[in-house]
């Protein structure tokens, strides 16, 4: 039998979409309904395998479901959940895929709290600049992370039934809280595309914009990769996570104003040092394969780089 | 017969070591002659053929030398122009491959005021987290980018050469003065540099580094990249340029300044207009080939995104 039976997707793009195919992939659900907010983009998902069928009512689509998964931006998961809220049955497990987890968590408080047992908040970390269900893909989650941030209200099981589907996904599930998560990726991962958009907004809005980007080379394409992600999503998250995020950009700030400081007093020694620092501890990191046993790794090379 | 006779490559590093296998692949050089500061990494430069004979003095490394390319950090430029300059001969062309230029030609016309005619500046864009001669390869300069900013005082022949030089490498070779060189490049390439050896440093340093990392993927992993670039020759590159670097990182910091000021006040509109137009402009520039011809395609699809 398989894991869920009926799985509702709401917002079938990049993330929402390879879950179901990665489910399906395994034979690990039987009917798939989506919904979201353009008609089109369903039909492009039925078209390609990732949902069976299209609902555009919740009632319908709530009708014996087993799993929801939320995988619209942030900015709309309140929305979402206050129209989903009437319709809910009691079976029903209700998961989201968002980069933020306060807000979320804030929403289903809200909206959700007659139900908050089988509310499981979870984030697949699956970075791609790509978005939209024709980049989705069965095999977007292996080897890399989701992590659950689990509610003190959660049902064990139902806790153990999201992670088995990010399981059978091939991702390697880890619990968090929260609070530590926002953090988390506030720093190495909100704080890095902020900083991406900006330095290319910059550079495209200089009169000799051309002259510049035609002597970009790959540094720079690497650098600003990121900068090619989803306008909507990223707003979202920044907004949803400016408390945290200001915080990490208040303290890149002091690090970029010590940078500043040795660059015009032209302190050669203490600008090598941060160079060979920054370095050794980002080739430590990048050995470390990202993945399952990652966080071990990285800690004993972190350790022996002090 | 071929372009270069007897090659003197000081600093047989990645950039170095490139250049001289790439001219030995063609059959474009006859001799070449490796000095530098560690007799150990001249032996494994021998070793992988990049170069025929160690020299430890300049008299003996200049004697008939054709060509001189100093690969070097560009920390030492000076201090080797000084130490050559005695036993330069008249037909030597000296060139560079420093990642600054105005530094570069102050050294020059300090210390080579009677060879102005034969030092061309140049500088290649083949930009590599690695380095030392055991990263080096023929093909390193393969549809890159090499600059020449030649002098007022250049023969025009020795520019012909320096430039035929770089094209059997397989670099496609464009000129512009020294000043628009370092503008430039402080802003595609030296700024990125500083932006990323920060992030990873500010990282690095805190109490919860291990867990940071442990939780950094795919978009972390490119921003960070050049973040594992050489210490030694990052600082010299920063020191180098460091006036048009601080004019790149303060109008970065405005940048910076309008991004936080746009979180704090939860301007959401605003921030994705931002978002989309670096999106946007960052699309428009990978899709442009990084080659020959990139310049103009990546101006009409710059102007396309206004």
């Amino acid at each position: 039998m398989a894991l869920i039976g009926k799985l509702v997707i709401c917002g079938v793009g990049l993330i929402g979409g390879s879950f179901a195919l990665a489910l399906r992939g395994k034979g690990e659900v039987g009917h798939v309904v989506g919904m979201g907010r353009t008609r089109a983009a369903l039909e492009r998902a039925r078209a390609l395998g990732a949902i069976d069928e299209i609902a555009t009512d919740w009632a319908t689509a709530l009708e014996g479901a087993d799993f929801v998964l939320l995988a619209t931006p942030v900015g709309q998961i309140d929305e979402v959940m206050t129209a989903m809220a009437p319709h809910l049955q009691t079976q029903t497990i209700v998961s989201d895929v968002g980069s933020t987890k306060g807000d979320v968590i804030a929403a289903a408080y809200q909206r959700l709290d007659a139900h908050l047992s089988r509310v499981v908040p979870a984030h697949p970390i699956a970075g791609a600049e790509k978005s939209g269900v024709e980049a989705a893909s069965a095999a977007l989650f292996h080897g890399k992370r989701t992590v659950l941030t689990p509610l003190p209200e959660n049902d064990a099981a139902a806790v153990e039934r999201v992670r088995a589907a990010w399981q059978v996904c091939g991702a390697a599930v880890v619990d968090m809280s929260p609070q530590d998560h926002d953090r988390v990726f506030a720093a190495v991962s909100h704080l890095p595309h902020l900083l991406a958009f900006g330095l290319v907004h910059d550079l495209a809005g200089r009169a000799n914009a051309e002259l510049l980007f035609s002597h970009a080379a790959s540094g720079f394409r690497d650098f600003t990769r990121i900068a090619g992600s989803h306008p909507e999503m990223w707003r979202d998250i920044c907004l949803a996570n400016r408390q945290a995020l200001l915080g990490e950009l208040d303290q890149y700030l002091g690090e970029l104003a010590l940078i500043r400081s040795l660059l015009l007093s032209g302190n050669s020694e203490r600008l090598e040092q941060l160079f060979k620092e920054a370095r050794h501890a980002r080739i430590a990191w990048g050995e470390a394969a990202v993945g399952t046993d990652a966080q071990a790794r990285t800690g004993d090379r972190l350790r022996s780089a002090r």
